[in-house]
């Protein structure tokens, strides 16, 4: 039985690499996808395909409409869902892809900084399972092959 | 026909007072449901239930369940999601909020700052309306009744 | 037992007057709704609401918006759909909400003229049942009631 | 990971093995499928699979209900769909399926020429992604895969 | 609390009647739908909304067309469906019926003669309760609101 | 806006009352329902709507048939669903009749004394809201409409 | 791509065999289950499970549910499911087989000689496709492929 | 065509490897999934994953989290569900867990001893099937390939 894992959340510092590099280092029967990380191409992918937009906001719009369609095809082809939350940003993208999770009935786990609890503490409740380390969540996949 | 709102998003400003009394003004026949906008009593719910919990982290843990099963049940009996967008805090609850109408299928109305549309791309794009302001919120659910 | 019915379709004839007016005649306990008939106020809504657009392109696109959400709320506490297609125009708006009724699980009640039976057979053999009047369709709501 | 994608909409003209072709050259992990691009093939399906039928409603009939068969099945099995409308037709039937393809929550990327804007805005409004050519459709497959 | 039950089943005894007046005898709080149960009003359905048809297939499709949405419009509506089968004729309907309230997941009560429990073990071992009698399955209804 | 609450759990003692007068007390708008509480008359419901059964096996498969029927038509009706475990028994019904309020998305709030803690750690954990006493049931219901 | 097809109806002319060695004969990728087709053990698979019984009910009862249980599994498995029925017996499983299969929205092809037609005409409006032979359902296969 | 099966149940005693080498030595092609079966692994995963925690409680939260998302992402996975209930100890989670299969309409096999029969009727009573002895569960599985 192989899983395919969606890891959800900031792209500013190498966390999926990070994850992914230890999973398979451990045989972790696990296939990983994602958003694009490139965050110069996540902004401009909408002007990459159809072409100079006539305002910023059409831009971002032209843009998120294709960065959607990738999360919503990847989320569903996954069985698990990883989001992590780092100290910097807004991150509602994160928060929006955590809550698609939940509703989509894909077990969720949450990752992040112990100081952040406050803030998140209705995501954590309705998360799976809440962690402070990208360590921490290893562990979680690797004890479900166990 | 008469249909249920649910008023998602920051609790720190007046907003949901003067949709529903507009809305009233206008006589339209909503009725309108929420979060607890009592910051203190929000925070404090868990223990107000269970008792003194032992840290911090707990007193957030007994809260937020008690806030997630209020939201749930009212947002299940709701036809209609509208969430605002502030400019301040980080407004999680509000993204998990409308990332779960999106996926419940909710018809969402998102109000946000024009300053706030690159982080709230995304969302915005799977709203099924974005708008600047609570009184072009009320126009578009005029419109509904028209 | 009274049912709502959402009444799809072309809005530049007066077939819903018709219908509602004999099915009050018969009164039937039927409520029914629907989208925005006035072409012009349906076409504007989006400035309406957000004010002047840049392109026509977006006015275009404010206006979708307002009436999707519109339609899927109505729809959504329909029990039934009418979709009426006329001899002009597009209609592609038409064959969307009609397909979108059957995938919602509506009962679906498709009012065409003969000679368009060809271009719709496969949506024809999706609906539940297909007519060619708005006395037709009466018919079959009557029956429901007998 | 490799996805279905159904290509919905006309087939007078060779789109599809346009896309199918830059596809392959480009090396996707795409599976193609889609409606029976014959249109004689497609409008004779009935009378093939039971014979010469009373009436071309019948023979209608009888080829509407396997070509929906093919449909339901093709676009169950796929994880994206894509929808091109051309200058000329009714194309009823692509907007049905594009239509379908919202409701069964399968990412939908809708072609269309710009001029066909105004009567395609609400579907397009609904689509994940609208573009105007068949290589920016492929774009964003291309980046799917980045 | 009022529940809605479709009575599916035979239309040639008087269960329905029997069932229905011993409810209101006892105050239930119940509401009864069900299929046109005058047999030539329900096999004429389809020419006396659509005119004569061309033979007795096409009657019958015009006419089962019609009964079909009656059916799925008011079981959508029920909270509970009772089957009845009799000793007589072939009776698919009430099979087809008692199946989609199944997979409906309506809560069914079956009522079959015991001299049947063979050719109908697969769906009584389906269906919530299998009773013999109108009385007993009054009996069940009656138990719900004790 | 009113709430009907399934009250799931031992049968026992009169906690359902307590909570049912105390939420009177304070006029709250909820309507509550539940399974059969007097016991004798929940085993015996099978050879009472049925008969004198062959068995003890055959008797009780009578009576849970029944009795499931009504769990299964007044959970659906509800909003949510209270559970409560005591000291007592085997209370797999309780367990199952909360695993299935969770599966149908009805939120639900558990009771249970804080020993019972360790084997109820997994329901608590899906659970919404985990609570020791009726009281504290009841505040959280109070909450809710605040 | 490879289909799974579920092959629903009576089990006491070799349509199967004929069907799959026909399907096979033209390559077609397509995999075939079914129910038990060897009548007796269908009927005596409870007791051959369970021991013998104590009636012929207990009998019958032992054995419906093991076979509706690999029914089930069985045609969740299925992409596609052809029900045929033949002249004889009252084949109720069949008629709840194809109910169950269009409400778990798999394609279903009936098969059906035309004088069964009158009292097939609910299920065959409701079927995707109805035909009259097993050549003209292998077909229709067929046709998907090309 | 292959399963998954998941081995739901007490943990204390061999019967999954029982039943794994039996359907080996059978070459069903079956795959099994479960919970962890070693106790003191489970009950300290959570701490093993976080760190000591500050009570029981909080440790048993901890570890329920982590086996709750285990199980919901295995029981996902598979397409069939076998439940255990052994003589001794409050077997919670079995009973949850087999509810929850039913919930998620995977087909659901009950073990239990027959002196456990009142009990647990109800939830017999929603199983597919019932049986007394792992080697009757394996007479279930091998009949579905046959």
């Amino acid at each position: 039985m192989k899983f395919t894992v969606y890891l959800a959340g900031e792209i500013h510092t190498s966390w999926r690499e990070e994850l992914i590099d230890k999973a398979q280092a451990l045989d972790l029967p696990l296939e990983f996808v994602g958003p694009m990380t490139d965050h110069e191409r996540s902004d401009n992918i909408g002007e990459a395909v159809m072409g100079t937009q006539p305002s910023s906001i059409a831009k971002d719009e032209a843009a998120s409409q294709i960065n959607n369609l990738r999360t919503e095809l990847l989320m569903k082809k996954s069985d698990l869902v990883i989001a992590l939350f780092g100290e910097k940003y807004k991150q509602w993208n994160t928060a929006m892809d955590a809550s698609a999770a939940i509703s989509l009935q894909k077990p969720l786990i949450l990752i992040r900084p112990e100081n952040l609890h406050h803030p998140l503490k209705e995501l954590s409740n309705k998360a799976n399972v809440t962690v402070e380390t990208v360590n921490q969540a290893l562990k979680v996949l690797t004890y479900v092959f166990e």
